[in-house]
């Protein structure tokens, strides 16, 4: 009774509810402060006071017809000029409103652009491993997902297999940074030379490659280490931004997309993404959230309380046995898995309450994912937990 | 440089644009208050005080981890319980939180269901005159709109012609009422026909086919006219709602899919939906907007400001000489226009700062829209326009 292409998503989503379902039986077993659930993306962070501040003022002051009201479908033109203003001022770019498209979180961004550029059977690479959604996204148009093995000595992506698997028929590669779910942020060294590739393959084909830069976690950075704006080293650059993790508002489904006047076309690809927004849907971003964002335009993530948690998950497995790369960005850890079968690991880890998502739900099986965007209190805890499991696994202590 | 795909918006696009701009630049040089602004539907009633309170006090007092956090994606369970408790006790139904899912408005909520239910090349059926955007959301699916012609004398749907029409590729059949343009509402009688012409055909296709209801204006009815429930007229109905015009949210992008029990297979349908709701990007509905709603279920809109309205244009206008069927619901006149190109009619309206949208954009050539969600100041002003208008097209002032 449903579409043949949903019925692969329903599947697949039965195992997904399992998991959260025996999450949730686990809890009730346990108490929830007993169950070290590791498994899900949602930034425990509140939104910053201002956030709060400015939905009552915009609430008790605003004309509700205008607060509530239908606007463009691109957004309030004052909002998108002010984030264009405030991009400009921290990156160097030089954006207005014009080249803002408020929209309904990241997803909806990416699915906006994916409409608006991908013909039927044109392919979009991605690098593993990645947000697996992409593959739904990207089949939405009828798009074919090309995926660049992991290189999982840096997670960085491996940018001969990209040279090699770009063809005439590549319509976008899809990179985030810093990067759901290794933590890792893409060098400025990477980016040049992903630019490079990017350009020559333009030239050699003629065609337009476009990157389509998904970066919810550009705020989440560690140890000052610098997220590059990537409009700056590639004309035909389009960044999806979210404030779901910036601002810890993954409920409101408020985000942007960035489309440069450098951009080839661009006028055409504006007022083609800004139809794509309507007509998917979403019509436009939530109004009030938009006047929200304008006000707490520069406001900043508690960016010290996930890195408190990031050292001492890290530390903390490190020393038990486990083997994974050390995150300069995002709330996430990649953990080897000590066994091949990474989802053999993961059950064993639930006799310790501890969840964790499996490696293979991001196409790098053989290692697992931990969002460390929980209490401190639930990291410190699961340490002893994690002990017992490495020595299950015959790991051996960091001496 | 865009998808092929979508070139025909694009070019279609800007002769909107250049409608809307022409607006603008008859404000500006005649003042707002001059232009006699018909076009849009953005509700001029504000939103009840309820939505005012409901957003300062949920951002004052809830916890902003929740309050702006990821939920299932089909929405808070509280709020589609609430919304379903609400269905019940007006109209009858037995729903739970499980039947609802939280969309972002209407327009999302269509996506999801077609996405869900519609594969390739089968067909939708429309009644016209019908919101243009249903040929768009169709084809976003690869599905193939089927029209049915208006009876301009009633602007019900012409049930004969749709029997003849329906396929064994029919998959889905959209109505919408009250009805954007006309404002009528399809009666008691109506449904039930409609209801056994679909049951028929199913038996003679072995199909199934879906009754989508589109029912942004429900809550605007005139007169104490009844808007059927269509869930009890025929088992595969699926509900299709928004807030933005019963508490005047348009811009929030708030509403739900009702997906039955009794519907076919309903427990995979509703799945898939949920699913569909993510992938299409929206990943779910606003989350302090969803927590909003459920505090204002029982909010009413001031319908009475509308009828006012309504009162003042039908009778106006017919006072000139034009002529219309009377709306018992929404916030649209549906005018007869004098000369066969209604676009050359829109035209003469503009000399008299009168904007109207030609009936072609509703796949009614002959006829135009007037949305009454202005003030009544605008209507009144506008009535000696109207009165000229009138007499340029040799109208005959009613006696």
């Amino acid at each position: 009774m449903i579409a043949e292409k949903m019925i692969p998503f329903v599947q697949n989503n039965s195992a997904i509810r399992t998991m959260f379902e025996e999450g949730n039986r686990l809890k009730k077993q346990y108490g929830a402060d007993k169950v070290y659930d590791f498994s899900l993306g949602n930034p425990s962070v509140p939104a910053p006071d201002c956030v709060r501040e400015a939905i009552v003022d915009l609430a008790n002051n605003e004309d509700p017809v205008i607060l509530h009201g239908y606007m463009n479908n691109a957004g309030f033109e004052d909002v998108r000029e002010t984030i264009a203003q405030s991009l400009n001022r921290r990156f160097g770019t030089d954006f207005s409103a014009k080249n803002l498209i408020m929209t309904v979180g990241a997803a909806s961004g990416l699915n906006v652009i994916l409409k608006t550029v991908l013909n039927p059977g044109e392919e979009v690479i991605v690098f593993a491993p990645y947000f697996l959604e992409y593959g739904a996204y990207v089949k939405n148009y009828d798009g074919k997902l090309v995926e660049i093995s992991p290189d999982t000595e840096t997670f960085q992506p491996d940018l001969e297999e990209l040279e090699r698997k770009i063809t005439a028929n590549t319509r976008a590669v899809i990179v985030n940074s810093p990067h759901n779910p290794t933590g890792v942020i893409y060098s400025e060294d990477t980016i040049k030379a992903l630019a490079a590739i990017l350009e020559k393959k333009q030239k050699e084909y003629g065609s337009v490659i476009y990157l389509i830069s998904d970066e919810p976690y550009r705020e989440l950075a560690y140890d000052g280490a610098e997220v590059p704006y990537l409009t700056k080293y590639y004309k035909n650059t389009v960044v999806g931004y979210s404030y779901s993790k910036s601002l810890s508002l993954p409920g409101e489904r408020i985000g942007y997309l960035v489309i440069p006047d450098d951009l080839e076309d661009s006028e055409t690809v504006i007022a083609a993404a800004g139809i794509a927004n309507r007509i998917l849907g979403s019509v436009n971003a939530p109004s009030l959230m938009q006047k929200v964002i304008a006000r707490c335009v520069d406001a900043e993530v508690d960016v010290a309380a996930y890195d408190k948690n990031r050292l001492a998950l890290y530390n903390g497995l490190t020393a038990c046995g486990f083997q994974c790369i050390k995150p300069q960005g995002a709330f996430y850890l990649f953990v080897k898995s000590p066994v091949a079968d990474e989802k053999e690991f993961c059950e064993a880890g639930k006799k310790y309450n501890i969840l964790m998502v499996p490696g293979s739900s991001f196409a790098c099986p053989g290692y697992v994912r931990l969002a460390y965007c929980v209490s401190y209190e639930t990291i410190i805890n699961s340490l002893p937990e994690f002990k017992k499991l490495a020595a299950e696994f015959s790991l051996t202590e960091e001496s």
